[in-house]
C-alpha cells in the first residue's frame, strides 16, 4: 500500500514509481502513535447524536457535537440540553448552507422569510444570556496557568515587548493570533482566543474555526436560546468570535453538513421553490440519555500533554516528505484538537 | 423586504418585530456603491470555463477560474492553458474531496490507487518548473511598491521595531500574517504572502485561501504539470504556500466542487466501489477560444482602489448593526477580493 500515513496531507499520492521519501512524521503519524494515557475521554453528557434523515440512497447520516466545557458558554449549553431533552429538536431542519460560511438549522417558520407555517413553541426552563457571556473574565485556573506562562516567556524572551508567540511546550501550546488577539491556545481541548484587555487583564474567548457550531442570534441585545444552532463550514470567520455564542464543535459526521447544497436564497437559505434541499432533523439527544448500548464513546487528544504539543509543532514546521520549506507557524484553527471513537 | 444587505454576514434574519437597527455600511454594501472606475475587467485568455456533467436533476454545473496574473506561477499558467486548448482535460474527472482541505480533479487513471485503467499521455508542449518559481524573487514594481511603502510606514510608526501591520490605505492594504509570513497583501486582485528573507531581501507568494486552485504534484523535486489540480474547500491550508504551485482561484461556480460528497478513501479519494461519485468533467475552455456570445465577461474590485481599502478595513472592524466587538483585525483570507460577472 503506497498511501503512508505520512502523506496524509500530500496533494497527489506518490507514483507507483517513486518511493516515498524519508522524514519526519506527519502530524497524523504522532497522533497515531500517541499512548492511551495521552487520550481523555468525553463524557456522555456533553455528546449530541443529531440523526438527519437518510441520503437519497438510503445510507444513514449522523452527526455528533461535543458540547463546550465549562467556563465557556454554559447557559447555551444549558439550553441545548433542554431543547434536546424536550424533542424540540426533533423535526427540524437544516435551513441555510452559505458557502464558504456556515451551515445552519432551526425550526424553518422561525425568522425565516420563506416560512409556510407558524413557529413551534419554545420549552420552558431556558436561560437568557447577556452578552458580557461571549468571553470568560473570571479565567479559570488551567488557562490562567497558560497564560502566566507565556507571560513569563514573553517576559524573558523579549524584555519589555510582548509580541505573539508561538509555544509548543506541553501544557502551553499557543500560537500568535495577532490579526484577532494577542494569541490563541487550547483549554480542556477546545481552541481560545487571548485578548489582552486594559490594565493587562485578559479575558478568552473560544475561536471559530471550521466545524464548530454556534448560536444563532438576533439583532444585539439578543443573544440567542440555542434553538437554532450553525456550524462554520469554510475559512474560519474569526470576527464572529466574541460576537456570537460557541457551544461545541461536530467531532463526527461533519461531512454531513459541509457537501449539502447551497442555498440560493439570501445569506444561503434555502427559497421556498427550494424547500425540498432542507435536510430534515429526525432527533437530537444527549448521548447520556440513549441506552448504554447505543452510546457513541469518544477520546479527545488531551491538550495539556507532551503529544499534543509535538502534534502542534510538527503542524507549524512540517518535516515530513512532502514538505520543502516549513511555515514556521500555524494558526489556531490550523491545529485542529484529534478526536476518535473508542469502539466497544 | 427584511433582509437587507447589511445583513449579509448575519448569522439569523431579524424577527419581523424586530427593526434592522441603524449602524456603519457592511462590506457588501461598500462594494455595491462601487463606481464602475473601481472595477477591473478579467481578460478572456484568464479565463478558464470547466463544465462539470449536470447534477441528477439536469441542473448544468459550471465553474469558472481566473488565471494567476503574472509574476507568479506562469510556467503552470502556460501549462494548462495548453492542456485545455488540446482537449486534454476533456473527460477527466473529481477523483479527490477531502472534508475541509481540498477538491481535486485530474484523469482518475494516473496515481490512484484506485485506478482500473490506463492513464492518458500528456500533451507536448509542456513546461517544466522547478521549485523556485514557487516565490516571486524579482519582485514586480506594484509589489515592490506596496512593500516599500509599508516598510516606510513602519519605521515611521515604531522605529526599529518590525511589527505585524495592518494597513488600509488604498494601494496600500496588508494584513498582519505573523503565524506564516511578515506581512499579506494583494496584487492585481490576488492575495500574496510576503516573507523576510535574510539581508531585508523579500519574497513573495500566493496564499493557500478559500477558493484557490493549485497543482497537484509528486514528492520533491516535481512540481506537477498542471494535469491535476485542487481547489481549498476548507480553512485555509497555510502550510502549502511556497510548497506548491497556486494558478488561479474559482470565481463561479464553488459550490459545484465545494458541495461534492466526500471521499472514503484515504486522502479523501473516492474508492472504486465509489466511482460513481467521480463527477465527469465534460469540458474545460480558455474563455477567448470560446464564440464571442459565449464568453462569459467577469470584473474584480481594483486591489489599488479607494473602495477596495474601505472594503478591508470595514472587514477588519465590522461597525454594520449585527456586531457589538469589532475584531480589529482580519487575516488574507478573510479579505476576499469581489468579483462580478458582467451581464451584456
Amino acid at each position: 500500500m503506497l498511501l503512508a500515513a505520512s502523506a496524509a496531507l500530500a496533494l497527489a499520492l506518490p507514483a507507483s514509481a517513486q518511493e516515498e521519501p524519508k522524514g519526519a512524521p506527519a502530524p497524523s503519524e504522532i497522533v497515531a502513535a500517541a499512548l492511551k494515557a495521552d487520550w481523555v475521554a468525553i463524557a456522555a453528557e456533553d455528546l449530541l447524536v443529531m440523526t438527519l434523515a437518510p441520503e437519497a440512497d438510503g445510507s444513514p447520516r449522523t452527526v455528533v457535537i461535543q458540547l463546550m466545557p465549562a467556563p465557556f458558554s454554559q447557559g447555551w449549553v444549558h439550553n441545548i440540553r433542554l431543547f434536546a431533552r424536550s424533542g424540540w429538536y426533533d423535526g427540524i431542519s437544516v435551513n441555510r448552507v452559505q458557502d464558504n460560511y456556515v451551515t445552519q438549522w432551526g425550526d424553518p417558520n422561525y425568522d425565516n422569510p420563506e416560512a409556510t407555517g407558524t413557529p413551534k413553541p419554545l420549552p420552558e426552563g431556558l436561560r437568557v444570556m447577556g452578552e458580557a457571556e461571549y468571553t470568560v473574565t473570571d479565567i479559570p485556573p488551567g488557562i490562567k496557568d497558560v497564560v502566566t506562562k507565556i507571560f513569563e516567556k514573553i517576559e524573558a524572551d523579549q524584555p519589555g515587548q510582548p509580541a505573539p508567540l508561538n509555544n509548543f511546550e506541553p501544557g502551553l501550546v499557543s500560537v500568535a493570533d495577532f490579526p484577532f488577539s494577542f494569541a490563541a491556545s487550547f483549554y480542556k481541548g477546545f481552541p481560545f482566543a487571548w485578548h489582552l484587555e486594559q490594565h493587562f487583564q485578559s479575558i478568552a474567548s473560544p475561536t471559530h474555526c471550521y466545524g464548530m457550531v454556534g448560536v444563532g442570534r438576533n439583532y444585539s441585545p439578543d443573544t440567542g436560546s440555542g434553538a437554532e444552532l450553525y456550524t462554520v463550514i469554510g475559512h474560519a470567520p474569526r470576527h464572529l468570535d466574541r460576537n456570537i455564542a460557541l457551544v461545541g464543535r461536530v467531532i463526527e459526521g461533519m461531512e454531513h453538513l459541509s457537501s449539502l447544497p447551497r442555498g440560493s436564497g439570501a445569506l444561503g437559505f434555502y427559497t421556498a421553490e427550494e424547500a425540498a434541499k432542507r435536510t430534515p432533523i429526525l432527533s437530537v439527544r444527549v448521548a447520556s440519555d440513549l441506552p448504554a448500548s447505543e452510546q457513541p464513546t469518544f477520546e479527545y487528544l488531551s491538550t495539556e500533554s507532551t503529544t499534543f504539543a509535538t502534534y502542534a509543532e510538527a503542524i507549524a514546521n512540517r518535516r515530513d516528505p512532502f514538505f520543502i520549506v516549513p511555515a514556521g507557524g500555524a494558526d489556531i484553527c490550523n491545529i485542529r484538537v484529534p478526536v476518535r471513537r473508542v469502539e466497544e
